[in-house]
């Protein structure tokens, strides 16, 4: 599908969608960029890239589809330089958790060798780098492709198969609608999850299988997760306050022991979760 | 360590209890009372207990260790109905997830037979009923056993050998001060998942695992659970209201982009949930 594919951060995403393209032999050449030599050995010690290097332009010759795998407060200044350092046509995409940030930025500049599209896989897990990737990560997993009138149709069908050939179920979105989503279905989950282990940081002690189930993704980033929460501000606070405005319905229906009310929201959640499918 | 236990109500927990009990072979008999021949039938089917009967007198009749594992809305009643009809002695305790309002009412009657210790084993499923049963669901959870001035010690310890048999460890607690740990760690818990679920009522089609995770304990048995929420309203709605507090918190730095503020949050929570131990 590609002659060379150029992976710009070999963590958790970025060796993962290394792994996964190795394996489905997408490439003739998989090649990670990685900043610093202890993560470029580790990129190539754990299997996810077929060599590893630390120089940008090093790794972009002669590639045909660069996936850009910063943490995302860097993605939008990694494009940036790859669009000005391309000497040969190549699609770049990305693996960023939030997108018209990334997306607008990216959109002004004039470029003439590359087509950018941004992706976001909604795959992860709270263990990061690439000791932990896993070729199967993107398996079943929505990826959200953008589009926005200024994306070039080829390179969004080919960013899309790529995506698919991974496992991927690939969903085009623009990037405002794609941030609004995420903020409610992701950010805010997060930050409430982090919200709920700090308010029982007394009662640790006696937490069971529940809890720790529900705060599990508070284990992650915080470093990363910042990055995201300010990429994403306006619609994570929005979710948060229509979240807490229905919090705020149950904490008065609770408080006032208006039974059939309760028992009428928590039936409602219980079946729009249990139309989820399992684990 | 008993002549005969009477495990009244034998679902999820009643029939854990059960499992558990005849595994360590803690009395030499073990019976289920059922509201209704269904339920009977199913948890001899599962061999929750050695027998069931429809009939509470008989159950009770030589019992000297009786565990009411009714919904919570129930136990009261039903221990108050115990008390009344024991003609031999007996201790009796429960597993309802909160206990102020089952203390302080079987409290205040006289009883010439039983010894009432209250208790809270703090495990279960969101899927209920006996053939869900599991004689480990106790090993390694925390079960609080309540003391007040009218427990008698001597049952109070028997209550504690019986759970630490099962394989739980026992922590006693007065009954007030165990409803406003439970209101925090599990009962607001169990809210804000419901909460989660229906702020995305339109984007659970993008959920990933993290939100399956978040949001699992949502699958709980609504009825179950309103009767919870219920009877112990004022410490979830005070539980409530202070996560709101630390919500509008986290809505306001990352409106602001307050990045450092967001990160020190952020972490705190990270370092705190890495405290507990994994799965």
């Amino acid at each position: 599908m590609f002659k060379k594919i150029a992976i710009v951060g070999v963590g958790l995403i970025g060796g993962s969608v290394g792994l996964a393209a190795r394996k489905k032999r997408l490439a003739k050449e998989i090649v990670g960029v990685c900043r610093r030599e202890v993560s470029r050995r580790k990129a190539v010690k754990y299997g996810t890239v077929d060599r590893a290097t630390l120089n940008l332009d090093e790794g972009l010759r002669g590639a045909d589809l660069v996936v850009v795998a910063t943490p995302v407060g860097k993605i939008a200044g990694k494009v940036k330089d790859i669009i000005n350092r391309a000497e040969n046509k190549m699609i770049v995409t990305d693996a960023g958790s939030t997108k018209e940030t990334i997306v607008k930025s990216v959109e002004k500049l004039n470029s003439r060798y590359t087509e950018f599209v941004g992706s976001h896989p909604m795959a992860g897990s709270e263990k990061g780098g690439p000791e932990n990737a896993c070729g199967r990560l993107f398996e079943n997993r929505d990826c959200f492709v953008t589009a926005t009138k200024n994306t070039n149709k080829r390179a969004l069908n080919k960013v899309k198969k790529f995506w698919r050939t991974l496992g991927a179920r690939p969903i085009v979105i623009s990037p405002e609608e794609h941030d609004k989503i995420t903020a409610k279905i992701s950010q805010m989950v997060h930050v409430v999850a982090s919200g709920l282990v700090i308010a029982n940081k007394d009662a640790l002690k006696y937490a069971a299988s529940g809890f720790r189930d529900t705060t599990r993704i508070a284990l992650a980033d915080s470093d990363l997760w910042k990055d995201i929460c300010v990429s994403n501000s306006n619609n994570i606070a929005d979710a948060l306050d229509e979240l807490i405005g229905i919090l705020e319905k149950f904490r008065s229906n609770i408080k006032r022991k208006k039974v059939k009310r309760m028992q009428v929201a928590l039936e409602e959640a219980r079946k729009l979760r249990s139309g989820l499918n399992r684990n």
